[in-house]
């Protein structure tokens, strides 16, 4: 359960002047894949703060590597797993491919934050509830 | 053969500070409805070029009308129809649906456009093409 | 007090394929021409929950015409008026231009909604507060 | 003339249900900090083709660092800077600032690219024109 593939269309809106996908849209499709990750989990991000307090997984970084490009009316799939969990943090690794291309390869490391009891406008990081650890492992 | 259907799932990314699609997206979707109508009418934009000399269909207006929000993790789908053919423009219309509620309704009118062959910079509207009608009449 | 013009430069990423602004664009510009003449009239969309518990102004419906296209590199001045005010919605017109060029035209209608204090998951829409209305009168 | 600053307003739908700039967003104004450097440099990515046949600098890799959020209503300095050139690639670096805090700090590797003179679909990495590393040293 650790890992999910979910497929993006790429439409014309996504593609720049040269005709080919704006780069900023894969880290979209990154955070999408995040997202759905937590979902298949059982750990819908819609549910952190009700169960954990937790109200968000932030970036603390991401990083890209571009291989081929992509235009309007492919396919692609964007496989998202995690890879890595520190006490606070959490690494997801994102592999786009175009059926057997790998185009793009990213990866994100994400923060659980909470706020804090006293003044609900300041956040800090928090450990990683045990419960999405043990979800991603099942 | 008029009428398509896509599927569009709301990622959080689409979503404002309010929590729901930030409206802007919905005309992204539009546009994406009526790309899709044209690849299944087997006149995928990429082929107007070379077949017809038309360079693209864009916009002369756009409406639409909201009737219910919609937020992360749901499934909408968009049917697009084109609803009125002009000598040289067309409108689709577009209903945006979460099951059987509908959320928005849109149109979009457009026109055919090609460059002069005295200066490539320059473009002028062109009727539509006699094919392309009759595509979308099959 | 009722107008504003807002300024956007037009990036590479807001242009299409064609070289073009992509259109959705335009209503991402007209939204926030509408927060930014709430921000000149001192009602910013930050404090309409603290102040009258008005969680948003959401879109009940938006049109646009487009006259001329713009492209990346151009500077597009955005003019954004209320023009009507409904007893619980109000209208906003925006202009584009480019210099002296109308490049678009586009109205929003939009809607005052808080949640009901009984269920803070479901949204009613509400009067116009007269705070609101005396301060874009000034 | 080798580092540009350009300054964006952050939008309310630049931001996420979380209510802070929704990550992708910082990639587009990097991107934006790329074009304008070449802007002020007297490179335009528009007569690069012109000039020196470069249909384009696509993305090889791209990284960021977020330390501080954002939220909409505040305005942000983007600093670009050209920090290396390879034979056919260059990396740009690109700090944020609100004021005279920090909140990203990223970078792009991109590629000068060129098609095949015998067949105008294929496209390969070229060396960087030796007018345009001088514009940039100027």
């Amino acid at each position: 359960m650790r890992s999910n593939i979910h497929e993006v269309v790429v439409e014309f809106g996504h593609c720049d002047p040269a005709g080919i996908v704006f780069y900023p849209n894969y880290y979209r499709w990154f955070d999408a894949g995040t997202c759905h990750l937590f979902d298949v989990a059982g750990q819908s991000w819609k549910q952190l703060k009700a169960r954990y307090g937790i109200i968000g997984v932030p970036l603390l970084e991401a990083h890209a590597k571009f291989l081929m490009s992509a235009t309007f009316g492919e396919t692609l799939q964007i496989e998202s797993t995690i890879v890595e969990w520190g006490r606070k943090t959490f690494v997801v690794k994102h592999t786009v491919r175009r059926g057997a291309s790998v185009l793009a390869e990213g990866s994100e490391t994400r923060v659980f934050v909470a706020t804090y009891p006293e003044d609900e406008t300041r956040i800090k990081a928090v450990a990683v509830p045990e419960a999405v650890k043990a979800a991603f492992a099942g």
